[in-house]
């Protein structure tokens, strides 16, 4: 963009991108480093180049802030993880269709109230998080079109007094459209992340919900999951313990996502519009958050996929209160209206 | 639905929907009760129905559950408020709009870090809001087509035992799909609520970003922006304030929204699959999140409506140091490398 | 006071306190209104006061801001209603310790991780809730300690040009100490209310696991606690349903509580020093909570009034993996290392 | 007190208490490793002691769970660091002491609604400060007070089948009481965190509250402070820039104290009574946030230690109308009702 600016030449363009591919290779070799004093990676890299290309270096700044240049690189590194979130949630989703049908046939008690309510079965309860787990990767997708703007060349939130072509630098990084309002740009710091953590806080939600689950009914007395030995742990007292940690981290990590996000909606609340420093704590609790996500979906995948149902227990679990539904629309087929059918039922659990 | 399933003929449809639409213009005139005791609309239209035609009326809640039934009123009540948001979004960009269009060429100081960074303008500065708000009603929309499956049939979570017609349902309510899973049902209460009032915030934010900038740049010390008399107020002690009150119960408005918001997604989680009672607890907070939201919406634009931009004020705040950027580029631009003319720059503001 | 300083004459006063005391019969007969354009009570008092005293009513508003007024209205409210909490608290201690001399005896499991672990009793689990009660009845007076500060006289946060004695007014209104430092009074509005909820909070904590204990181990498959049946509700589709819709409700209240410490935490931050109208938001949220606080405290001691233990199935609950541990100890005081018996019973569970 | 309960002779206890002894200087040489498979130091201690000292070392588990170990540990940690927070609690306070005696003479604007109201001053300022961290120092040593009782002997949370005496431990310890009731141990987990959480907040939140005002009014426009040099930084594109980072960094430090807090309260809803695994993340939040808060405290204790008042630009900031109220009061002296001489007042505004 810049040789096209006419900032440089095609002969320095070629020396700036070697001397680049270079910092890279020592990147991925961990040889590149970063001093304290140098606070980041871009100061670090126009140091660098600056030491071996001399002026050259100096000019590579050009057209943009390290502002823009953070927003970029953070947009580029959630569209990697969101990426990662949907290819995730879609295995999940496969682990637990494999799951659906070698058990989906067992019929279990539906619960309401935490009390029996009717018969449901594993292949509605699976299904139930297959369905919702579909809206969750449209949410991921929907945030992804969201951040799908190319914010380089806002500069630190007031552009540059220099004509350049942000299209072309969008195409280049695979950006579909251009952020054009540069104070926009400034004022989506948060407000974009806030969104990143609402999208992994509905995967995570449901995970929540399935570790509950999974905990609750796999409790001897209400035995129908078998959970995998390998994820369960022992107590240091209590020698006949096998307790789902796994499982009780997934539920709890629900809450981890719940704080961040807090943090990032409630941090940049009441400020007037430019960057501030504070926006820079913005920046830990999504990655923690997208890794947290990630980790626990990878870890919930590999609990379905060795999860097994109990048919027996399930059976024994079917007891005759959850067909009394079924016997009020039994009278209701033979003519009697709903109420009073379901009035006479009554009677027996009085 | 009910005569395609022969539960009800043709004769008896007619009479309920007459009594139906009786109750309607009872309900428009005021004058339909619901007495605590039957708890809400479901029982107290059932008790009227029997009241007026006897066994007919006790054959009404077949197929359903008060429980599938409030969700399905819940989904027509947001698909009509998130309407009205984006209705109220759409208003507010045009009264925006206008404001742009008047004193877009009004040339202000952008701040950073609180502090005079670059010139800007009334342009760049409403252009934000406006690009801002239209993600936010591609949010809305997206929220919108989340919720927009029929949840009727579904029951208390576990469907009912009688071969129903939920397309049928789902077309006459206007939904576009059926919510297939009857567990999904229940795992979304509070999921999707999650998702309007993470809509709701995202709107709230923009608003709040607003209001602390009119507040601060409103301030005689900093002005730019004239307020509308009429939304400040004075002081009980001090006779010479003019306070921007209306700007700061907006600014204070994005908090509820957000207490509101976390309130919801912090009662479901740790709770197994299947209905429990907590869940009615996220009706009111989803409720008043919307009218909420909705109300300084409407109070922002007519705030924007009367807003006025003081170009004398902007323009004495254009002092020299916003300048600095540009001669650092005017240096550039005559061939000293970025970070040279940088430095040359800075020596002037030692 | 204002005769103290001179401002008035003890005639005065006499005429005002008269009228002021026939405002409160007026208000306690409901005859005192207060319409929206006079837009509180202390305008509407000042207003009736010189309606019946001419001049006389002018003087009222003397050495005071309707904001002071206001913070010293509102502490006289919290400290109502934290002793109305306290004496709350005191008398579920009181129904929960009948509960425990009745059922204190039986032997019922402990779980830890959702699982069973050790015998436990309801002595030790009641007396659980009664040793935090106490620390909460700690914490909602350490609160009080808190706010036992008298404001008035601290006007709009800058004092009032005028010599007043705050000492008398403080000692007046019950208040131990004055809170001397008008802009903290200003910079406390926020932080002492986010510090009432934060003490509901922590009764609401208990409540909501009790909650979930009564609800859980009233199951049947799990039972130990017959919950009074007027506190569970039917199913409008399954005639067989007792649900525990109290306990659940008492089980959510916990996150609106939480979603108001939030919001009132949230709200304020950001801001400068100096009352802003933000703050007017503060008031719901407290009230809304320390009445939800009270409320929900009030229905669990009602509910445990009337709870029950099912001593028979307290005890076929019993089962013999609660005495592993035992096991290891009995091997123990035989002389083997702590380590090695709990190996050697650990084989048993296998 | 192994000894005392004749589980160990003094012999052993010597040699116990000398390869314990080992271990802490093997500690503080960093030459202790806790390898992941043994997952925490309790584990690694009694192996090593085991591999020292054979059969001895199994005995170490006797009468403990590593849960009531990992709860004790827990609060020594949090008894030190609260201790911590309390000395630089008061450092702070002495800093800002030197300060306001050195600029407490400065008369300043005061404001309400960020607007100029009443004059106030650099003493009324800093003392407000001071009079709240009195408070906040209060706070954390009621914090400290709940939390002064010694778990150890609960074990997992229903006791152990042995004779012990907890007071000695607890004696030992430095506790001042036991927490007799064993499960209210396991219920205070996340509850206890969440008040250290609340008390770091009070902190926090008048550290946001100072600094949002310092990065106000040491906007040139503004000015009354004059921010230490070293603690600003510029911009990589703006060569004028003085931004207040520092300052920014500890404004948005407070948000990360409310995500942590909100985490903590949230995570343990809805659970039943007794140890779950996702407690074990309360515990790197609260660490978090203990360290957050005392770095904050640090930070901004160096700051008010270089920070300058400007009496110049101060003075020039003392304009007319701040001088409002006073000529209201000056009316009121000659003889004229509080009311009317507003009014004539407020005519000069209009």
């Amino acid at each position: 963009m810049l040789e096209k600016a006419g900032i440089l030449n095609g002969e320095e363009v070629e020396k700036l991108v070697a001397e680049l591919e270079h910092i890279i290779s020592l990147a991925e070799a961990d040889e590149f480093e970063i001093p304290p004093e140098q606070e980041d990676c871009h100061t670090a890299i126009e140091n660098y180049l600056t030491e071996q290309l001399g002026d050259l270096g100096k000019k590579i700044h050009t057209a943009r802030s390290r502002n823009d240049q953070v927003v970029t690189a953070l947009r580029l590194y959630y569209r990697d993880h969101l990426d990662m979130l949907v290819d995730l949630a879609k295995e999940f989703q496969s682990v637990l269709e494999s799951f659906q049908s070698q058990y989906g046939g067992v019929t279990v008690p539906g619960y309401t109230h935490t009390r029996k309510a009717m018969p449901s079965s594993i292949h509605l309860w699976s299904g139930a998080f297959l369905d919702s787990m579909q809206d969750n990767v449209l949410a991921v997708k929907n945030v992804q079109e969201m951040l799908d703007q190319s914010p380089l060349g806002t500069a630190a939130g007031y552009g540059v007094p220099l004509d350049i072509d942000r299209q072309f630098t969008a195409d280049n990084l695979g950006f579909s459209r251009v952020q054009q309002n540069p104070i926009y740009v400034q004022n989506s710091r948060g407000k974009f992340e806030a969104q990143i953590l609402n999208a992994c806080n509905q995967v995570m939600y449901d995970l929540n919900r399935m570790a509950s689950d999974l905990i609750l009914f796999s409790l001897p007395e209400l035995g129908v999951f078998d959970l995998p030995a390998e994820m369960c742990t022992g107590s240091s007292i209590m020698p006949q313990k096998k307790n789902p940690d796994v499982l009780e981290l997934v539920r709890a990590k629900y809450h981890e996502i719940l704080g961040l996000e807090f943090q990032i909606k409630s941090l940049p609340a009441n400020l007037i519009t430019g960057y501030h420093r504070d926006l820079q704590l913005t920046k830990e609790p999504v990655m923690r958050g997208l890794k947290a996500t990630l980790d626990t979906l990878e870890v919930m995948a590999l609990v379905v996929s060795k999860l097994q149902v109990d048919e027996q227990k399930a059976q024994k679990m079917m007891t005759e209160e959850l067909y009394a539904t079924e016997r009020v629309y039994d009278l209701m087929k033979k003519g009697m209206p709903f109420r009073e059918a379901y009035r006479k039922i009554s009677e027996d659990y009085q």
